[in-house]
């Protein structure tokens, strides 16, 4: 399938994975070859690649790369477990290392044919879904909105297109958006440095602003939905996303603003049954206190860095995925669209 | 009187006024000596020295040098318009010069003196204020409380002590507080660079953190109070305060945790009869798109930068001044303390 934007962050060549060096954008554009499963679980821990869909397909490919020259099920399997490594917590990565995982089980005779045909699959899947969630998400925008967008989960975070920001492609172009507004996204500033990036090459008309204004920008410039991507959906709605969504979506309903969240289903983990279950990683306080290499606070303080926050499904008007919308989640609707727990 | 705190941000030498330059903090303790009022002028203009109270109280003194050596009533009228100039919205800042004007037309023999002593009453009146709000504002916090502050209302931005940040010194002092949580406040920095440099010095255990973290914050480690200075109150209580305070009422609201404002009265401006009206500056994108000397964000895109919003008299919970503690503030509670506009 085509990837349906400018953007190629992940490519298969053949003998390698080429991936676009997120952590250099947008000062430049630069890319990664990965020829062996080591070098993706390398740019997967140090966020050359990043967005939980992304991390998925890059690993996928990965284990092909272990594959590479008949080498035999133990070192694909191997290899499995150092990707699965490269970041514990990342719900899409293990979804995408058990389908490989199932590929090695089912014993197939060509071992790499058959790894490479099942990575390209939850690629290709992925921008499928991508396509279909934009669809949906963009019908329930009216003509014209202004919305508003945190993190990055674009064609950067995904296979292409992206989730929250799919749809805001697929709204812009049918007329339905007139005005984006994006979070710089602190600490890690993926806002600014990604999504502003990828809303210019789009042409789509937006601003930058800083987290802490979003409240006053929602008073003041009459925004009509915020839009997000998750890292992780409870079996009640509940939805873990970058550290500053639960603040948008509290400024979102104190306004009357619209809350909506846009992943694909195989985020949603109908065995954690509420969000407060969700473990939530908290990093060094060097990612606040130090910027751009330089020291911006006082030596040796302690910071409150948690990587993730959690939405309650009451503040969420919309859920969609590729297998449709859930307005005001709850676990009775989540059990009917997702099934029950394993 | 003597500043109760281990902070000279300002300290008058005979010759010439000293400020601590804030723009360095917290990688060196760097002073400014500035001999002349153009010095002051510059100073205040490029924010060596800030906070409302500490611009008003520097332009006091800056009005003294420009008296130095029988120097007439007219070079010293030109520097208080020079000085009236570095930063047109600062309310304190035309406070403090009406008040060197005041003495300037009373046409005493001695100007300089005069002058001197009408500042150093402006600085020692400042501290005097900040002990008498900290009284007031620390009264109100239980035992053991946890608050959270935003950007810098300490020692550095008054003539000592502090208004958010001295209610918390003598909070904390009194074994009121058990812990503070300091948001970073984006674009600038202040909570990172100058909050946390003041409260490591006067060891008060706290932590940093994002400002799109504290809605989460507020959820996960109970908060208590929000306590944040001013730059201007209206007639009926609305704040206008640095970027993110809005967004902090907002997400305290939705959170039962108490919201406090601290400002010295010269803040509240009765000819101002809501929030709307205050005029809010916008700053260009590059504070947003550059950190440390680096671009972060794509080349040329827009910005929305406001560099303070409105809090709703609604959402704060106490307005505290030296002149007492006014609890949910609006237009007959505020005129009834401050007296009728002009």
């Amino acid at each position: 399938m085509k990837n349906p934007t400018n953007v190629r962050a992940i490519e298969w060549r053949g003998d390698c994975l080429r991936l676009l060096d997120q952590r250099r954008l947008p000062g430049s554009e630069q890319y990664l070859d990965c020829h062996d499963s080591a070098a993706v679980a390398e740019a997967i821990r140090d966020m050359a690649v990043r967005g939980a869909p992304a991390i998925g397909i890059a690993a996928a490919y990965g284990v092909v790369l272990a594959a590479k020259g008949d080498a035999g099920s133990g070192r694909v399997r191997q290899a499995i477990d150092l990707l699965a490594r490269a970041r514990p917590t990342a719900v899409n990565l293990h979804w995408a290392l058990n389908r490989m995982r199932a590929v090695l089980a089912a014993g197939t005779a060509g071992l790499q044919p058959a790894l490479l045909e099942e990575a390209r699959r939850i690629h290709e899947e992925d921008i499928a879904a991508n396509l279909q969630m934009a669809a949906y998400g963009a019908a329930l925008l009216q003509p014209g909105s202004r919305v508003m967008t945190h993190c990055n989960t674009g064609a950067l975070a995904t296979g292409g297109h992206g989730t929250a920001l799919g749809v805001i492609r697929t709204a812009y172009a049918a007329g339905n958006i007139s005005r984006v507004y994006a979070g710089e996204t602190r600490p890690w500033l993926q806002g600014a440095r990604l999504t502003a990036w990828e809303l210019q090459r789009e042409n789509i008309p937006f601003a930058l602003l800083c987290d802490g204004a979003a409240a006053s920008l929602m008073r003041e410039d009459g925004i009509d939905w915020v839009i997000v991507g998750a890292d992780r959906v409870a079996a009640n709605g509940d939805t873990a996303n970058k550290i500053g969504t639960y603040s948008l979506a509290v400024a979102a309903r104190h306004h009357g603003v619209k809350f909506m969240v846009v992943a694909p289903a195989s985020t949603v983990d109908m065995n954690v049954a509420q969000g407060g279950d969700i473990p939530v990683e908290h990093r060094p306080a060097e990612e606040i206190t130090r910027l751009g290499g330089q020291t911006v606070a006082a030596a040796g303080i302690e910071a409150w860095n948690p990587v993730f926050d959690v939405t309650p499904a009451g503040l969420i008007d919309a859920l969609v995925t590729e297998k449709g919308v859930i307005e005001h989640p709850d676990p009775a609707k989540m059990r009917q669209r997702f099934g029950a727990p394993d």
